[in-house]
């Protein structure tokens, strides 16, 4: 949750009983080190996209003596970064999107793999949570019995909690629900869109990324609510390039202004779940207090 | 499970506690009567592709006069055949991608909702069963009480079972591990790519469709094990139209040969936990008892 996830929300999650991730994102060091001193006392982890601390490594180093309490990688390769986390003995938490992936994290020596579906909000691929979370419980148990796993994308309650440990998670990554708290740094307008959208409305895209002029792998997109925009240039990709200058003024003006028909609203299919904005504290307890009921049920 | 699931199939299931489906998909009726003769003397239901039913409403209603456990209807509006399933007091299951079908669907009387997510094998949409289903949940609770929620994409073990139970299920629908069975009607080197196969191997696409000369609305795809011929032409459909007569040819006696280079395995992304070929009968037995060992499990 790159912006949105900012040092005093990373801190109010771990207060809650979570570990907070400060949203370090494409790694820019002034913003990370504003967010890390927000947030003290609490201990929280950094999130990177793994692409973008590859072309600023220095940002990590930098990172890693803010003594974070994880780092958090996805989307690359973890290779060149991991063994340097690890001599530090800061826990690695490595997002995969592929099983292919998960088995490469794990070689790299990562602590707590996150198998994210692609109903997840923001960047991701393809598969789909349900299957993928046992797929990947299956290589740990088999290969790697020390990492732990923790499911993503399409969590937002108890429900999805109760699920993913059911399909062998040891935890949970909640993104659009805990975007959606009186922490997180988000344009009310984008709340509000988010309260009234059904999952039906959420689209993965490239176009947002051309937007804002950021070069993403080609294997990755990103979940948002659809609107003008995508509805304008998500089959008009090479047009959209073509006109990408004028665009990108205009999306990110939207941006700022809180325009939610042009710059587009990051959230997963979840997000029809999302019925409310509450604070990070009432979110966990509630998540955690449903699936517990759940998982406390007589089954017999 | 157009093809797969055969009246011996479907027979299999309901012996075993399920209730087994005939996979009627384009509507044969010369099929549909040697399958419902074949189940005899298991209930079974059957299961329609709706648009097809739509061309060929007489196959329905010959269909009706064999006592049919359930009819289970998906991929189109149910509208134009529900009350004549609903007067003869059979149970109308309609299997729904998107939120709004599932509303549109309980107006036009369904007594189950089957909520696909994208992992699914075969045809299906976007949406993913871990936030579909408990959305698709709040929708029933609120405004249709009756009715109840399968969930579908994903699940093929004990696991996935559970984890729908979870998620507001009151049952599952399982396809690709029922279909890599001993009583399915599968070639054998599909059902042996499919026991090699991760769940990174599957891809949604159009190009079966087209290579079987069926029009399928455009929202529909089917996610199946990538292969040579979706390499070559997944990304090239326009090319794929303009050669179809020769690759129809092609595509449909490899079908027959079991050429899996060129035709296609229809499974989901569940296929990464499909280890071994069982009878029905193990398959669910198994499921069943893994599901209720997790909810079982002292939770406290």
């Amino acid at each position: 949750m790159a912006f949105a996830a900012t040092g005093s929300f990373a801190a109010a999650v771990s207060k809650a009983g979570g570990l907070g991730l400060i949203g370090g994102g494409y790694a820019d060091l002034n913003w990370i080190e504003k967010q890390f001193y927000a947030a003290q006392p609490e201990a929280v982890g950094c999130g990177f996209i793994t692409w973008a601390i590859d072309k600023k490594p220095e940002v990590l180093d930098q990172t890693l003596d803010m003594n974070p309490g994880a780092i958090f990688l996805s989307f690359g390769n973890p290779q060149a970064h991991s063994k340097k986390i690890k001599d530090k003995n800061i826990p690695l938490i490595c997002q995969v999107q592929t099983l292919k992936d998960a088995r490469h994290a794990l070689d790299c020596g990562a602590d707590i793999i996150v198998a994210q579906g692609s109903e997840a909000g923001g960047h991701g691929e393809k598969r789909a949570t349900i299957s993928f979370v046992p797929e990947v419980a299956d290589l740990i148990a088999a290969q790697f019995p020390n990492a732990l796993l923790c499911a993503a994308g399409g969590i937002a309650d108890g429900r999805g909690l109760a699920a993913a440990l059911m399909l062998g998670a040891d935890g949970v990554v909640i993104g659009s629900r805990l975007w959606a708290s009186d922490e997180a740094n988000v344009h009310k307008n984008m709340l509000s869109a988010a309260i009234k959208a059904t999952g039906d409305e959420t689209i993965r895209s490239k176009v947002m990324d051309i937007a804002r002029n950021i070069e993403w792998p080609e294997r990755y997109n990103a979940r948002v609510l659809k609107n003008d925009f995508t509805d304008r240039w998500h089959e008009n990709i090479d047009q959209l390039r073509e006109n990408a200058e004028i665009e990108s003024v205009s999306w990110k003006q939207a941006w700022e202004d809180g325009n939610i028909s042009i710059a587009n609203t990051f959230v997963g299919e979840s997000v029809a779940l999302i019925n409310n904005i509450e604070s990070v504290e009432a979110i966990i307890k509630n998540t955690v207090a449903q699936a517990e009921s759940l998982l406390r049920q007589d089954w017999r």
